[in-house]
């Protein structure tokens, strides 16, 4: 994991510095990232250009918005390129003629794959596809190739075989104008993923970070929940050690909450530079809480007691409000704001 | 575990051995089942009475539904009788061997705790109080007493000490009226629980079982969402084995299953002996099967991937339908039919 | 309609204006509100009680919650005295000796029903009941009085036929223990309303009133669903004018919305006197924000299109949010905080 | 509305027929009609072939299905050439130099838009827009022309001019790949739509039709919701007939129902050739629902008491499930399967 830098620090790096923090977000081609430069913070512009960056650009989701634009508005050829610069999935799986998997990846890796990119499909654990996975992997993976042109990406974080295996499958199938669409969809995922790591989005210069809030109501009886106690947990993805060189999730405490009388959490529950990029999960204790209500007819074994709730974020800019809406019966959840 | 009888052999006992086998389900209260047996099942009545009793009864909830009309239908002394029947749950705070509050217990336990209640109690670790749990408990436990006149009854199996505390709490501010009515439900419950410990509900004499089914609606393209895998998983309660006289949960793959093209399994996900009371837990790979849709524009961490549902059942003869609505930003679930 | 009456002009009355003013709202027990009075109010307490009593009610809510403070801790003799203040319900639909129904229900009226009960009964409709309703009616209405020995009471405005009669069908089946607290419960409900019709709750001495806010979340998108229209309708009982002597609802549209960036209103929708007990109704243009997604794939008939919510308001000193979840093939909303 | 015609007989038209009556549904492309006819069903090709298309094509679904594949499979210039067909969304609007909007509306018809989409757009009452509107629509539109080289096409029927712009808006960012895409999605809706005026599709060869059904789920008490009244109305869009030239909605009450102990409707809603494409509206009496249970702390006015539910039908042959969940302070619905 790279230093990470603080947003006002970063946009005052002379330009070879910030080619070389930022350069690699997007594959192979830094020429974006230099294009952005260029334009925005060259010292070879206007003072008041550079300037009006500097005021523009507070945080780091700004920054990649203005960054990605280059993407988009770079046409049809361009697109294609970049497209074509990211690694074949395939490379990983299949090294010719290698029975353990080590020496002939790290071969073509030199050439072929980046280093970013060599760690995030290590995440998914691609390795452990079964024959007959890999031979649907294989299949998939080159019928797409030649009917798109350009290899199959995916912002892979985490992700599961599975999900790759799925994504491949349900993509093979689109147009070729909507896979397009799709595949640089993807790896503006992948440069978000990339500049997160690099930028310290904790505190921008005006302090902008996003924050994660909770609020949890009754609907059986139409009211907040209050006194319900939540715990808050961080899944960690590490390495398993156990000779497979794949990896795990383990998971966390951060933090136990009660609800207040508005059922809500007293301010945030992660901000700062708590709110990071990850895998979360609200534990409710809901059965407790409706053991209060004298009416309630709950059962010796009640319907819902402990309510897990599993969510990701994604961009640490913003806020994610993740509520619960229950009844001894049913429960609801989504994004909020 | 005593050993589980089919429901028609059961109403076939003679009356010693009957009441032996279920004279324990009302605490301390043979009478309930006694009445039950000599209008319904004894050898002085009719034989069409008999009979008539047999047909009309072919799995434990009807049995159930029989029997608890007797307190219904009691009256208030009987049911204040009742009520005072069962144990103090503050009894079992104070183990024997310890310093302030020994003699007592150990003695009062030999007669005033039924073996059944003793092992309900063990599973909510009342043990466990902190001092200060341990001083609100007393004061709303003799609070509740004294109000009431009864002590407070919860259908305790697998509830946390938090779950009796927030149920005191609640109940104690009760009307006498509303009170009554809920002590009584619990008295229900408990008698139910004990009951399904000793008919084997799987096989009535009809074979009218419950079972469990699942359905998965994928909300963001209004389509049963097929092709995603389904995890199913039994809590068991188990011994801590750590010194502490404590208990744990344990959790235990039971099947895996993959969405049909409706979005449903084929066939019940557990049936028969395998559907019995108990907590479980579906887990839904949501992010797998939206993973598939090409036009689906999920993050490299997308908000929902993996959703862990964990629910309970307390009545193994009826149908649960617990299924998934779910778009890549919210979900919802309830008790369905 | 009274006139209503600011609340701290109300508790300046001298006693006898206040009694006059509230002391209906408990049918025929003008001493509940009288004992409120002398022990918080009365000239002959220590002034400083009396101050004590306006500053801690400043609004309806407040005020009511410690009159019916008098009836919850009354003591089942009082409370069955109130249950028995009530009239019977079927005296406004058999009025004996009477084919049409109108000039005996004005006798009996005057000995057994108080003018605010009549007004709310009417707009139950009563007097549509088709024989056979008419007769089930009756059976169940005399097997609840001769089972709980007091009159079925349910807070009825607004309330359909259909609904009473449910009503009754479902709490003739009770304990009598529940029953009572279900009968209180519906005692307390109309002391609420009539108490409503009485008190300018708009603005108490501090301006505590109660408001209306929205918010629309996409589901499909997980974002806040910006730029949507939205209307707000109330619905207000009014005589049908065809002779039957019955009401009908009348919609009429209060304001229109369009959700900002947040997918909220700017400021509450309803407050201040504006904000009052009633049925109200958002329509969302749904389909219309929907089209707006360059990727949905809506369909010629979108599943949803134009989404109706309606809902009544019946605590005008609370906060109602009433939120719509929504994708284009689900939503739900529930009264929130 | 021209005749409809069963499927099977559909399928044995001659040559001429066939095309007569199904060419126009892809604007101005009668080809590709004529394609699928030439490669399944004319009497040139081997009889096996007719005869297993005969056998495959059981309903409108199927067939459409085939014939929108060469669409699919056209190519960039074909689908290019298919969008250049369709009129001009600003024809209807603005005639030169025409105060009444007809006859100039009549000349340019001939020329630029078909009978079948004149009819279709007056459904969207774009004549109503307001000047501001005209404006913005013009502008949007131009944009939208130049910047993609095709018309702005949307499958209106019963849109609002709202959506109208509402799309115009959303759809004049996408990137030239996914505006392709999202207008050949739109294109076919269309065909879709002016096939199912001209397939009876109550009754395939196999009577393979679509049906509604429905469900409460009481999730306040997580039991079926038995008992409730449902009922079923159908929108239908007339001539407003107030000399506007415009259309309003009209609704019509078609069935009533009570659901049976499972919460459900005896049988299908509207099934056969009742099921047709439109907008319908189901209206659940929850409130006299929850009156019922004895122990629900109903309001005076309850929070929920008519529940509506307005949802679309677009495809006759598949089977809609629209349920409703239901707490008295929560609701969902989806459309289900």
């Amino acid at each position: 994991m790279p230093t990470k830098i603080k947003i006002n620090i970063l946009l005052s790096l002379p330009p070879s510095d910030f080619l070389a923090h930022l350069g690699g977000i997007y594959e192979k081609s830094p020429w974006i990232v230099q294009q952005f430069y260029n334009e925005h913070l060259s010292p070879s512009l206007d003072a008041s250009v550079v300037e009006a960056t500097k005021e523009r650009i507070t945080n780091v989701k700004q920054l990649f918005d203005e960054m990605k634009r280059y993407v988009k508005d770079g046409g049809k050829e361009m697109q294609l390129d970049l497209l074509r610069s990211h690694p074949d999935l395939c490379l990983k799986l299949d090294p010719p003629g290698d029975a353990d998997d080590t020496a002939t990846a790290a071969t073509t890796t030199d050439e072929d794959i980046t280093q970013e990119s060599r760690h995030e499909q290590r995440r998914a654990n691609l390795s452990t596809l079964t024959p007959t996975e890999r031979t649907t992997f294989h299949k998939l993976n080159n019928e797409y190739k030649s009917k798109f042109q350009f290899p199959f990406i995916l912002a892979v974080r985490n992700a599961s075989k599975y999900t790759v295996l799925s994504a491949l499958e349900g993509r093979v199938g689109s147009s070729v104008e909507e896979e397009m669409s799709n595949a640089l969809f993807q790896v503006d995922k992948i440069a978000w993923m990339r500049l997160l790591d690099k930028v310290d989005y904790a505190e921008g210069a005006n302090g902008h970070g996003g924050f994660l809030t909770c609020h949890v109501l009754d609907t059986a009886n139409g009211i907040p929940a209050s006194g319900m106690q939540i715990d808050l947990y961080r899944y960690d993805t590490v390495d398993s050690n156990d000779g497979t060189n794949t990896q795990k999730q383990e998971r966390k405490l951060i933090k136990s909450f009660i609800t207040n009388s508005d059922g809500r959490l007293n301010g945030p529950a992660l901000t700062g530079s708590e709110f990071k990029e990850g895998q979360y999960e609200w534990i409710f204790y809901a059965g407790d809480y409706f053991a209060k209500y004298s009416g309630s007819r709950l059962s010796g074994t009640p319907f819902l007691d402990v309510v897990p709730l599993r969510f990701g974020l994604d961009d640490p800019t913003e806020h994610y409000h993740v509520p619960l809406l229950v009844s001894p019966w049913s429960y609801s959840t989504y994004r909020g704001s």
